[in-house]
């Protein structure tokens, strides 16, 4: 077992992290769907600022219209059964790229608390590791199955990044917290089982974050996580134009922003056929 | 063998591409680049009204960042080593999404005049056919090699689209033809052998197609395949927004558009991604 070169390995992918931090004054963005795991769409983004992808199963299950799903509800259905090897080809393909300054973290089936559960080897970490994966996103629903995945992905070298629910959220994607004392409790508690990058989910669940204007129950939520870690801290969900800024100056260090490009780059790809197909 | 219902198949494919043309007045788009590989965009597409899309392997090694290519010269390049696995992959996927009405031709590794020859066996063609292709999109650069991907397409229920090119051309796309007369003798062998839709190069070894108007001598080649054959007709290579509108008017039946689109693409996700990154 290499621990050293593994150890290394994580402190210079902390450091691309803590780096685009700066870079981009306190708040960078985790760019995601369509710019997470297609090379042309990876390169775009980067070519646009962003220096971390987050290539996933659910999108990389509608890039390849696995099944036929086309929306992201349908897509959280099958996820599980993309397999390891399609994400670390994906991820490998985006890494040469991209090249290695950017930071990529990657969810897998099994990282998420899946519809059928996936158990990952030893020997599936590490191929996560030697694909060019900097991070491993997850969104597990108990501490005790979080604790095992954080405790193998920094075996191989592998930052983590974990988030904190709602108990109504319509998909569990994190440690349920109900109020924000519960959220500062359970941050305290990710930080405590060494989780690199602590998230908030903001939209799923809610009303929606529509306008500028975030709900106060979000502001107070977010506020609850960032005071309570000192790890850099990730907000997803409902993130789009309107309400960005409001999550800038409420400290969180990166946006997870995936839906809101997606919209953008399909309108793009319709509008330019439609002009193509004018009389 | 299976005969009829292999017949059968290649008339729905036509009659998939007659209709297509027939719905937009004379001339169709047939999709490619980004929008022909990633399901997401593929369906982006056909929302926008496309009823053809062509998933191609060089397109492919872009989207997987094989190899780190992140412009098609170098894609042409590794284009051969895509397996076909990953073109029926994707085939499969987008035929998911965008369901049995749409047209897809898909271009696959030994389907061009490859860096590295690849032969396919007949294993391989029925593959093909049955990853729901309707067509193969084919670079062939001598009648000879042409001919025996026809029989074979035609005996597994596939169209085949073949193209002419130019002696001089920077990557060789097609059956050379120096003269608009060659360009008519050609389009005449090529009809004669067989082929179901005949493509003509337009613009990678030119001056360039840049504003409204098409030069000269690419107008008097198009105007000889036109004239000259009964079956659609294509044109590939440097269509854009500025000069599509003329290929229509000389009677094109298919304009390829792939880097047009990608263009705009690749610019909505740098632009948005720079947006989220602003103070």
């Amino acid at each position: 077992m290499i621990k050293s070169d593994m150890e290394l390995k994580r402190k210079k992918a902390l450091k691309k992290v803590t780096d685009a931090i700066e870079l981009h004054n306190g708040t960078t963005i985790l760019s995601t769907g369509i710019t997470g795991d297609d090379a042309r769409l990876a390169k775009a983004a980067v070519d646009g600022g962003a220096r971390m992808l987050e290539p996933n199963h659910p999108a990389l299950a509608l890039a390849r219209g696995y099944k036929g799903v086309n929306n992201m509800h349908d897509a959280e259905m099958v996820r599980h059964e993309i397999s390891l090897d399609q994400m670390l080809e994906s991820t490998s393909g985006v890494r040469n790229v991209v090249g290695q300054d950017i930071f990529i973290t990657v969810g897998v089936p099994g990282g998420f608390t899946e519809v059928m559960p996936v158990e990952l080897s030893d020997e599936d970490f590490k191929k996560i590791s030697l694909s060019g994966a900097d991070g491993l996103h997850t969104h597990k629903s108990s501490l005790e199955d979080l604790k095992i995945w954080v405790e193998k992905a920094h075996r191989y070298g592998l930052l983590v990044d974990a988030y904190i629910g709602h108990p109504n959220d319509l998909h569990t994607f994190g440690i349920a917290a109900e109020t924000p004392e519960d959220v500062s409790i359970v941050a305290k508690k990710l930080e405590e089982i060494g989780v690199d990058m602590i998230g908030l989910m903001t939209g799923m669940s809610y009303e929606g974050v529509k306008a500028g204007e975030i709900p106060e129950i979000i502001e107070k939520r977010v506020r609850a996580l960032v005071s309570s870690v000192s790890v850099p801290t990730l907000a997803e969900g409902g993130i789009n134009k309107a309400n960005f800024h409001r999550f800038k100056e409420l400290g969180i260090n990166i946006l997870v922003v995936g839906t809101s490009i997606d919209n953008v780059v399909t309108k793009a790809a319709s509008d330019t056929v439609k002009k193509f197909l004018e009389r």
